[in-house]
């Protein structure tokens, strides 16, 4: 006897839901990627992309996972030898620091605790204390995946920028969900991929890349030919890619970015805002502990400490087995003391209410006490504060 | 008023028809990649890939397309200033070239005029007077797209493994669609690409890579992070991806695989073999020159010289607008002067009917002289023998 479950319902910071009208456009056959047909989506698509990161920077988009776009934005802006100052607090930060090792960097680093924000003020003394302005180039994770933490951007880039330095930007699991005016906020490279806010499957990133970071890109030594950016930008110029590019998910990238432009921007991104505060509202009024205060945490995904005896791997076993909604464990050092609920891109209220009160039964169902009645009523009331303060 | 036409066929080398059944898995919503699910299907077209190439070296599956993923077979097994020698006989010939300069290598270069194959005895003597051996690597391709013309990578990967240097086989247009026993043939390391003869739109490759290529591999000091086949194995061997890959690719991988075993690996070769002799008589009935002999010529591209004053832009804008037929021009040096049709996994002799059927009919139109059933007939014909002999 086979028992009919429900879908599987993703809450893990990415892959993440996908709209039906997306995977109706994957399930249609590739068209030749050489085609006019297929110039006209590239070009509207990297327009579209200009139109959401507020910038005149190329976008370039490239067949390959997030790390694979923030491997760009490195070797294409360093030479091997030059110093690089990495913004480290959780694991995708951590990454960057091996990037750049990988490729000869000389690299230092500012750590913030996993779970607590990038200290600007301890950055502005770090640069002040560079007087040779020997530190090329700043890389820091927007949002930090690992922890559910938002760094400060747009004073992290102006400290940069007014250093004289370059600042390349994780922005994988921010962009679209958040603001971010890339040059108003003085950003040089900002990198994005397909499986987080943007609606699809992972298998295709996003490089926005500015008049500084070319005026780096000319003299970086690096080698590379895939991933050299001044071969993408000529292509980009006429509408192509250099190498056979994933097709599909371009032309569901473009129907992702008419999904987000009929919604609104805005209004995308004040829904983020609404489940971030809904959620923390419910799991607060459940007993249970975030590991992110108010300030620095994220609109796309929350971390919360298992409650007293209580294992992230019983929650995790039990959402899955008694609901099929999978939310994600903690990496690395916080593997198994934190679990994480993503809620970026096709995700809505409906989602944080279902999650909330499943994640409410199966605690109550291991002896958490806490009252099912109350995590619904708090995370309604916070939603409606939210969506009043954003409407103003 | 609109006018209803049939969808566009691809008769282009890449990308290429996809099966109904490989679109509605692409259709489905992405599972989370870190699952128990997805370890289980990453084991299994590991193992799949294994079998389909005969051979014990690791298949290791890279989001992104086979420029990438010869880049990082050659990455991973030459340092800077390393002796390469790659065999050049076309456009993606050339490019394994500028990949080797791109990181430093020393390349040195044995060429064959595009349309023919490259010199087995040549290459013997070029690695004779080799006396040091102080070719590293030796770059082929196995199946050059861009005319159309099969190298004899047994004989090459022998010579090249009895001179002590590894050998690297560009098989992109070839895997799947020709037996390639990389074992048996001594081949080091082999790409293919997933929008050819695996039947999958473009994004997805795959890198085999052998014991002698794990040995380089170890002491190769090109800096690489993404693109670490090291780090690739490892997360290999534990049926995972060291970061986020095309999750719903490997899933579309898996049905393809399936449908090659379903029908048997070597029908679906032979069915190659009797597509290309069919499209061969019926081009030659019509009077058409192609630009490889019998002997070198691919099973899944053939290349087409123009008639008299017709020109290969004006057939392929016919072939499009009267019957929605994508062939492809040729590229570079060979633009405009052939015209390319691809045969490669989900194309069938229905296919090869048709295409010839409509390239006779437009080229009436156009005013060459020549006879539709004289060109289906030996096109049958040509199709039956090659059946017969396979069958043997």
């Amino acid at each position: 006897m086979t028992v009919l479950k429900p879908a599987q319902f993703l809450m893990i910071p990415g892959p993440t839901p996908v709209p039906p009208a997306i995977l109706e456009i994957l399930a249609r056959h590739p068209i030749g990627h050489r085609s006019t047909e297929m110039s006209a989506i590239i070009g509207d698509v990297t327009q579209q992309l200009k139109e959401l990161g507020e910038t005149e920077a190329d976008a370039l988009i490239l067949t390959g996972s997030g790390t694979m776009a923030m491997e760009a934005a490195i070797i294409n802006t360093i030479s091997p030898g030059d110093k690089v100052l990495c913004l480290v607090n959780g694991v995708f930060g951590a990454r960057w620091v091996k990037v750049a090792q990988a490729y000869g960097a000389q690299v230092v680093t500012l750590e913030s605790v996993p779970g607590t924000a990038i200290d600007v003020d301890q950055l502005a003394n770090h640069l002040a204390q560079d007087k040779d302005k020997s530190i090329k180039v700043v890389i820091v994770t927007h949002n930090e995946t690992s922890t559910g933490v938002m760094n400060d951007i747009r004073r992290i880039a102006h400290l940069v920028k007014k250093h004289g330095a370059l600042s390349i930007v994780d922005a994988v699991t921010s962009f679209a969900a958040v603001r971010i005016p890339i040059d108003e906020w003085m950003v040089d490279v900002l990198v994005t991929g397909s499986q987080k806010a943007l609606m699809l499957p992972p298998g295709l990133s996003i490089v926005f890349f500015g008049q500084r970071a070319w005026a780096a890109q000319a003299t970086a030594k690096t080698h590379k030919f895939y991933l050299d950016l001044a071969r993408c930008k000529k292509s980009s110029d006429a509408n192509t890619t250099p190498f056979t590019p994933n097709v599909s998910f371009i032309c569901a990238l473009q129907k992702s970015l008419q999904l987000i432009k009929e919604e609104g921007i805005s209004k995308v991104q004040n829904r983020h805002l609404t489940m971030k505060t809904m959620l923390r509202a419910g799991l607060r009024s459940m007993g249970l502990k975030l590991l992110v205060d108010d300030e620095n945490a994220s609109p796309t995904i929350t971390a919360i400490l298992p409650p007293g005896k209580i294992t992230v791997a019983e929650i995790r076993k039990a959402l899955k087995e008694d609901y099929n909604i999978i939310v994600a464990d903690g990496q690395e050092d916080l593997q198994g003391k934190i679990f994480r609920i993503g809620h970026m891109g096709y995700v809505f209220e409906r989602d944080i209410l279902m999650t909330i009160a499943c994640l409410d039964a199966i605690l109550k169902k291991m002896g958490h006490a806490n009252l099912s009645e109350l995590s619904i009523s708090a995370a309604l009331q916070a939603g409606l504060k939210t969506n009043e303060q954003s409407v103003k």
